[in-house]
């Protein structure tokens, strides 16, 4: 049927399930006509609203044309939206942050409510009634389970030799009936590459022909290959010092331009048979891939330039091999993040001297995008790097602060902070042995002098001297006295 | 040998792991020597101060004593000691705060530097060489296995009966080479009952006869046993609704008198057949499982009051079927406990309107004991509870305040608050959604204007509405202005 005829199927207070994660794999054409809906009841005065639950952000179809009508009563896990992000921060929407490796299990559980409507998009339906997924698999295999009806999107727009790229893992039970998931390798396939589906609950099927977002990267610059090139120089330290093996460990990659240059770094660096058990691929990982650089990437997205895109399109058959698509529940998953001992590294907002992390919101207050899978891949890595420009809005503001004004990541859960700078690689450190590198390696020179003399004033000044600060002032660098 | 021989035999510099986890299973005899060593060493100019590794708190006769004689240069992953505790506050010792599933690996990963000597207290040395574990197991395998010296103390005081209790697991390998921890219930036996030990690098065996910390628990009073009553009416309503099964999940309960009135509460609520896994078994838990309320309990320690200690040795024999004793590394792995879907339940020190957790910092900068177990338990768990009276210092400080002073569990985290006046449920909830029900639930009445009246002209005044806060006044309930 038509997209607005499905998203007349949708009722105002209905949660709905949509696939999508990092921009791919969104629903291309319900989420507008269900905003154009909600638009003209809003015209005539009346009440409609929807919970809008994806795998990750999505993209301005889906996000940005329900934020804009105002059509969003409760969004989660994680979004990257503009016009979300006003409605969130005008306190006209509200966001619920999650680490990505929790959603399912709290549908599951049933502590998120009810869900309604799941709005999938899939690359194909076959005879049998299972579903080939598209370019991400987040949460959809939760939402065709757990949701009461079901709108399917086929994008004709993707290339049907996807098929056989999943992994769609039909192991998991509720506690106390869980058994271990049996991944050892990056690349171990544990189950079916469709989504089952069933079809009793199929109240539409809209047919699309629609790109993903074109995620595209800015050119690498100065700064973000001087992060990369500190990674890469620690990378290679720690192997020869015996605690890396030569082709290192399964690399986690968050998302964004200062990954993506670090992909570029590993493309030039001396590590070969590299592999990947990450959220999303993205330019700079294909490009390992494609090269040989790294031999196997476990994802739950495909997140790429329309130039990537098109190379990746050309290429499945061969990246089928090299390439695997999870659900998100298992590409974040604690016990295998953890028992694969990955090498995670992610951005950040804002990291304090004693090396807690913010990595959602600005001077504590207003959201960004969200946690996403950082805490996943964070606590239960091997390596647990962060990196981040020094300086933000040209220079004026540090990202390196005396006290985070929001903690995403503590104390205990962050090892390498790096920036254009330097790293600060704070293993097996006190909190004030912490603060001298990260002042001393991380931070830009010219916000030092104020770093150090905030330190060494905490140190003789503070009630407690473990974590010494000075609460009147912890927040000025960010917050100046009005 | 006697003590003073054996600990002439730890030199300056050294990093020691020693055996202790609660106040349990510590060597008794030779830290003592080895502060009066140290005591000697400074009172003639020498420098002398270890590094001292444990499994988590010990004892007066430990930490008290090398403490006192500022004899500890750098001290983790945790601890209580009062001695021990002012030193680091001073500034005066190095203390790393490290999640307790974290530590063992660290060591076997080289990220904190080398173990010269393990110093481990067992029950029996058998003929053989392995080594029958006191009433703790913490990171003594760690130990033995990565120390190049190894100093026993053998505790005759510890009944041979122990002998059974324990499980050891020899499966840990180092990525790429893990596999499952193959746990699928609470009581599986997976390893050994013994440690193995080369004895070459035995370079002394000391004999002891000596009690473990008697760890009382106050009468329960009021607060507590009100806390322990909307725990227990909660739990029952999940039952109800279908969320938990009828005999609960496995149970973890952090230390001190809350947890215990909790198991207290247990013990005279309507639930059976219940099991734990766990850090700590203590008083309030033992008696849950001689009473047969709980059939299976899982710890890597035993912390006791005297009258517990006795309860529990008369009757080891029949307790060895109910009781297993494991490896740190393995009693908080993340991948066992997300697995089992436990219920956890921790002290904290202040919450947060939005549901950030501070579980070791007073005002910001002095530390109390340290964040333990309890983030590997949070993170991983079927339900996150955390518990507080709702004020400290005899009403005058409130638990509940506009910004924690530091997070040592994040809004991310942190499902559920509860405090003698009632049970706050942040599941899916927003951060303002979050900020009524912790407010008007949790926090004490008295204290409830202040925070209702920072919380709305937050909404009003700040920069970003999706975590409201005034950056200039958020710590002045904590510190008021000079």
């Amino acid at each position: 049927m038509s997209a607005d005829d499905a998203a007349a199927l949708v009722p105002h207070g209905a949660n709905v399930g949509m696939s999508g994660f990092t921009g791919s794999g969104h629903p291309k054409a319900v989420p507008t006509a269900l905003a154009r809906r909600i638009e003209q009841a809003h015209a005539r005065g009346e009440q409609f609203r929807i919970g809008v639950w994806t795998g990750a952000s999505t993209a301005p179809e889906l996000d940005g044309a329900l934020a804009k009508v105002n059509g969003v009563e409760l969004r989660l896990p994680y979004q990257s939206d503009p016009i979300t992000r006003e409605r969130i921060n005008a306190g006209a929407m509200e966001y619920v942050d999650i680490h990505l490796s929790h959603v399912a299990q709290f549908v599951w559980f049933g502590f998120l409510g009810h869900l309604d409507v799941a709005l999938i998009e899939v690359t194909a339906i076959l005879p049998d009634g299972s579903l080939v997924p598209s370019k991400s698999i987040g949460n959809n295999k939760t939402w065709l389970d757990q949701a009461d009806r079901i709108i399917i999107e086929v994008n004709s727009g993707m290339s049907t030799a996807l098929q056989g790229m999943h992994d769609v893992y039909y192991g998991t039970r509720l506690p106390p009936h869980r058994k271990p998931i049996p991944i050892i390798a990056p690349g171990d396939r544990i189950g079916e590459t469709t989504f089952r589906c069933d079809p009793a609950k199929v109240i539409a099927v809209v047919e699309t022909n629609a790109p993903d977002r074109d995620t595209s990267f800015a050119a690498s610059d100065e700064t973000s290959e001087a992060i990369a090139g500190h990674i890469l120089e620690f990378l290679g330290h720690e192997v020869r010092r015996g605690r890396l093996p030569p082709e290192l460990l399964p690399i986690q990659s968050g998302v964004g331009n200062v990954a993506n240059a670090v992909m570029a770094g590993l493309e030039n660096g001396p590590f070969s048979g590299l592999t990947a058990y990450t959220e999303v691929l993205q330019d700079g990982m294909l490009n390992l891939v494609r090269s040989g650089r790294m031999v196997l990437a476990s994802a739950t997205a495909l997140s790429f330039s329309a130039d990537a895109t098109r190379q990746f399109d050309r290429d499945i058959e061969n990246l089928k091999t090299k390439i695997v698509l999870r659900t998100q529940e298992i590409s974040n998953h604690p016990e295998v993040i953890r028992r694969l001992g990955v090498i995670a590294m992610n951005g950040l907002i804002e990291a304090d001297i004693y090396g807690n992390v913010n990595s959602t919101h600005i001077r504590g207050t207003t959201i960004m995008n969200g946690i996403g899978g950082s805490g996943d891949f964070a606590r239960n890595a091997y390596l647990s790097i962060f990196m981040t420009p020094s300086t933000a809005k040209g220079g004026s503001i540090s990202a390196i602060v005396p006290m985070v004004t929001h903690v995403d990541h503590t104390e205990h859960d962050v090892q390498i902070i790096v920036t254009e700078h330097g790293l600060a690689d704070l293993r097996g450190l006190s909190p004030k042995q912490r603060a001298a590198v990260v002042i001393g390696n991380a931070a830009h020179p010219s916000f030092r002098p104020a770093l150090k003399d905030y330190f060494d004033r905490a140190c003789r000044l503070s009630p407690g001297k473990h974590t010494p600060h000075l609460l009147d002032e912890a927040f000025r660098m960010v917050n100046p006295l009005r």
